[in-house]
């Protein structure tokens, strides 16, 4: 249902015999555009401006009257004008009366007036409905069709009808209105388009610094350590073989950072013997984000599982693969085959697959129309279950890749243990605090303090009603967090 | 547009002056997640109980009064009590008459009780307007604010008005209402969320069938027949070699089971010469999981696909290609190119590449998201033709893997074929049948039965007012089963 | 909440003691598998036929009554009839005033008359509330519950109620309505299920026209060249070399090709000094179909990666490495390690590595779903600054790989350079253009421009309403094309 009126302008043009009248106030780019794009669905077009004149710049087919005639031409009137001037309109408020206003303004800063511009130009003019709407949509895509990125526009205001009655403009355009509820909602509405990325800057931070500092590790350990001990120059390490230690020592670190703050809380719980008490800030805002830490980690993981597998067409690998060969046959030593280290070899890279395998799987019901797919019972069963199992594995894959080298001393340099050991510590603290909270003795207490049961509470829980709530719903919803 | 009320708290309190009040009834743990959430969105919150005290347990904020007096205070009724309870109301009937009651609850059993409680709620209190919602939400979700799952709470209700009302609230906590209509839907609202996968449930069983049989199968041929007969220690095979064994035939065998209940049911619906006789229960079940089938399937060629490519990297490969490098070099044997080799190997690799990215294709369009956005005539073009297409090519990539080795008695051991020759009998019979329908004659009959005609019927279609029916739409939608 | 109906029907058929009546007029195959699903969703379906005869094709359970006495017995007539016949209905307009009509109605082109069908019919029956809705879902697909595609129904209509009461028919039958306004909407309603892939035609063609080319060029140059010349049979490459050389070229122009109207267009602007002039209509095309490009550039991109990750299990590969070791170990030959051979091939690959992760980003968030979460701001930056960074790293990527043979001379074959020359034109070209236009004196007048100002205008902005238009806007949306 692309382009409604982008070809069929014609057709449209004949088929609707009563086209309706919009005023916009504001001549303005993005009135202008959003004129444009009206006159092209249909609509005819009333621009209201303090000046009259500047037809030329106006899309054709468009008159420029003042203020209160261009209102008196329809019931509909869209605000494209600055807030600072909103105040102005209290002269017009006989005019406006009744009329649906529709405001499209947006602010340059995140929560910039103590009320939404919407509810505002609600206060100025409370005999008319004031409907948001369109703030979300680029006066460039409007015009240059280009609208690749989300076709969305919230809606919200107190009046239903003149509500329905944007929504109705909104789908004429062939854009997707999204009801948002009361005129509450604009505050949020407003602020939405002046995000990036909110909930991405925490793990984007924390990865950066991983990267950067595991990086910095390696490059002592296998560039300058071997350059200072035996001349060797290995600075080629630094475009394959030193990020692929950093990615997958950060996409497990992070893989475990999803899970320590459900363990923490936990914890909190456990402590405090109520769910009752808000967690730390901090500990809030590191549990919204856990999402999108995962998926981090996923990027670094899919890039580790590349990184490996292109070895084996590297110059430096096969030509270490030539020479190791040409010394077996010139020296002539037999070369025996070892079982264990081929167990070894193989279940470690069985393990990484299996384990990444799940991290995609992870990756992909967290993806919005997944995930709206499942319910609650479902999407914690995979999120839980299977994200434990993932960690699990990817643990797993980096402790048998120590296999015998590990904590060996000969594996030390400059007393720097490997980088892999490092990354360790994280995922294997989480591992035995969730396999000591899930002990069954440990586990009730902190599935009944989830039921609601409070340790310190003076009443007992029987005095309650509580026999009588939903307690069904514990079946699927509690027992334990993400 | 994540956590509306999460920080804005202080804002919101400001600038709503006319809190609206909400009742609920009930003051067990979802009822109280409930209003602490409602509280911070800038609701007042009242609550209802038996026994008027403990408000230590409750939100600071709330008041606790007896059911009469709180359903006073307001004209939506949040009802999160037990069905059990319900008959209680009776004794309110006046105070509830024309009240909006939401219920939020759910059973322990899908279908534990013969109508929705919902529905039972409206039988009980006929002068109320009942709304069922919020009963797929979580108390834990609610209060901790980690709504990483489904923000979805369907919505129905015989009263418009009310649910838009409840629709209104949904949106202010938010959340995203979806309007489910009237209350004859509460039923399958009320079953939702105690559903565990029920459309995977049979690929999951059949694949872990599948899997379990080709692994004994193929740890009998690679691991005990070598053992028995030349002693030799197989068992590292286990970690890598027999998945990469056992995950592309299940893969084949699932992809062609998506296809076989198609084939299956034109040749019923051949046979029968209609139609509009249902087919068996086992036959629906099975075409209605085809999708999951496919998505299964996919994810065991995904790991064949990884599985594959770290064959260079594993210990054993490597050991064996520098001792055969050695042993060419000391016998000094000469090692011919042989471009027929060459061909069956590069063509079974790229088979298997086309395969495979073809089958990742049709994954990518069976995403809600993007099934949402294709016409069914697209979406039969890419399920339909793409479909077979990566059948056909799977199944020559396993034929080709064959090459000349294929059904020679020397790759029999215990008179036990090649697994791969087992996992061709499914692929190849649904391709010749395939083949057998398309074909005009049968095409042609099959595709008149699907447009509604009949054989056996009495009297001709052309006594029908066919002629004018919508014909039109057999142009797109006829002509083939999946 | 998939097929509320299928399996429940007992227990809807208990619980809905009022079954609501619908009535059908037509007796073909759609208006029968729409009846046949009304009836088991709990409806009493009547139907309404020229000749009252032929009830064994009709579901048991209904009635086959005259037009006038059918429409008597409900106040919703789904009309499944073809738009040829609809004239008729003018005898019926008496009764039918004040129904609510549904058109279902396809036609067999897209815009075949000049109004839609459901406007025709309004037109004929300007008393009766014309409903356009479920003509994109098959009447297969209802009949035999394989409602694998799409769920949605498009629904519109002038009469809200009329609208809602359809709405609530269509949530019943376990589809999902999408309220599309008013009957304006019809005719893109009608065109919807006729379109196949309209946006992928041009990406499709191109990236084939492309295939080929590059196709042809390869095997001149690797199989017909060495044949002619030097006699040797190369033609086992056509299997995975030829392709791999294919595969990533076309990736690379398809990629460069997605940004190369952006530039356009940004020349197109500078030079007319206005952005109020609309694009010639292949640019405008080109532009709209840029997503579709790049994801089929995404598509050759994979093939590449996979195609190049099986090199080191290829026959011809294991068979040359082999000998190149045998001929080093029997000459004697020294083979010294050449470092910035290595680095020329580990950040040959790292690079591509890099782009490719880069471009599986940019697809991933051109998923519906995933856009859709996305405000405009955020889908800018991504898709403009991370979309050039890859088109960069890829182009470096193949810059590398050509390293020292770059233009060489020995590299040509038959005067003709290596097919990766001819990629690198495009991609360099639009790489090299737009760095000059984010050059700043360039930038800011194109910033200017595209917020609304013009070379050529007669009255200057400032005379504009211009400082109180919404000009905040601009912070977030304008200053630079996709």
């Amino acid at each position: 249902m692309e382009n409604p009126c982008a070809n069929a302008l014609p057709l449209i043009m004949n088929s609707s015999q009563k086209q309706k009248t919009v005023c916009i106030f504001g001549t303005g780019d993005f009135g202008r555009s959003l004129g444009w794009k009206m006159l092209q669905c249909g609509y005819s077009v009333v621009f209201g401006s303090r000046s009259c004149q500047m037809s030329s710049l106006l899309p054709s087919g468009t008159e420029v009257l003042s203020y209160s005639e261009a209102a008196r031409k329809s019931d509909i009137i869209i605000i494209a004008i600055h807030r600072d001037h909103y105040n102005f309109f209290i002269e017009l408020t006989e005019v406006l009366n009744g009329k649906i206003l529709v405001d499209v303004s947006n602010n340059l800063k995140i929560n910039q007036y103590p009320e939404s511009n919407a509810e505002y130009l609600a206060q100025l003019l409370p005999g008319a409905h004031v409907v948001k709407a369109f703030n979300t949509i680029s006066a460039w895509a409007l015009q240059s069709g280009a609208l690749d990125a989300s076709r969305q526009v919230f809606v919200c205001g107190n009046d239903t009808k003149a509500k329905q009655r944007v929504m109705d403009i909104v789908r004429t355009l062939g854009l997707t209105p999204l009801d948002q509820g009361s005129l509450m909602a604009a505050k949020e509405i407003e602020n939405y388009p002046l995000q990036l990325f909110p909930m991405w800057r925490f793990p984007f931070y924390l990865s950066a610094a991983l990267c950067i500092f595991f990086f910095f590790y390696s490059v002592i350990r296998d560039i300058i350590y071997p350059y200072v001990n035996k001349k060797e120059d290995n600075t080629f390490r630094l475009a394959i073989s030193i990020p692929n230690r950093v990615f997958p020592i950060t996409a497990l670190v992070l893989l475990a950072l999803v899970y320590l703050p459900g363990v923490i809380a936990a914890i909190l719980q456990l402590y405090r013997g109520t769910k009752y008490h808000r967690f730390p800030h901090w500990l809030n805002h590191w549990m919204l984000c856990r999402k999108q830490l995962g998926l981090v980690a996923l990027g670094f993981a899919f890039l580790h599982v590349i990184y490996t597998l292109v070895i084996p067409i590297r110059y430096y690998v096969r030509w270490r693969l030539r020479n190791i060969t040409a010394t077996q046959v010139i020296d002539k030593k037999d070369d025996p085959f070892i079982t264990s280290t081929a167990w070894l070899s193989d279940s470690y890279v069985s393990l990484g697959i299996l384990g990444f395998f799940l991290f995609l799987l992870l990756g992909i019901t967290s993806l919005p129309s997944v995930s709206n797919m499942v319910n609650w019972r479902e999407f914690r069963f995979v999120q839980s279950k299977l994200g434990y199992l993932t960690l699990t594995l990817c643990t797993a894959h980096t402790l048998v890749y120590g296999g015998k080298r590990f904590l060996s001393p000969s594996a030390l340099r400059w007393y720097l243990p490997s980088a892999y050991i490092l990354a360790l510590i994280i995922p294997c603290a989480v591992l035995v605090i969730k396999f000591i909270l899930i002990m069954p003795c440990i586990d009730n207490t902190l599935t009944r303090i989830r039921q609601g049961w409070e340790r310190n509470s003076k009443c007992s829980k029987s005095a309650l009603f509580g026999k009588s709530d939903v307690s069904s719903k514990a079946e699927c919803t509690w027992a334990s967090e993400l």
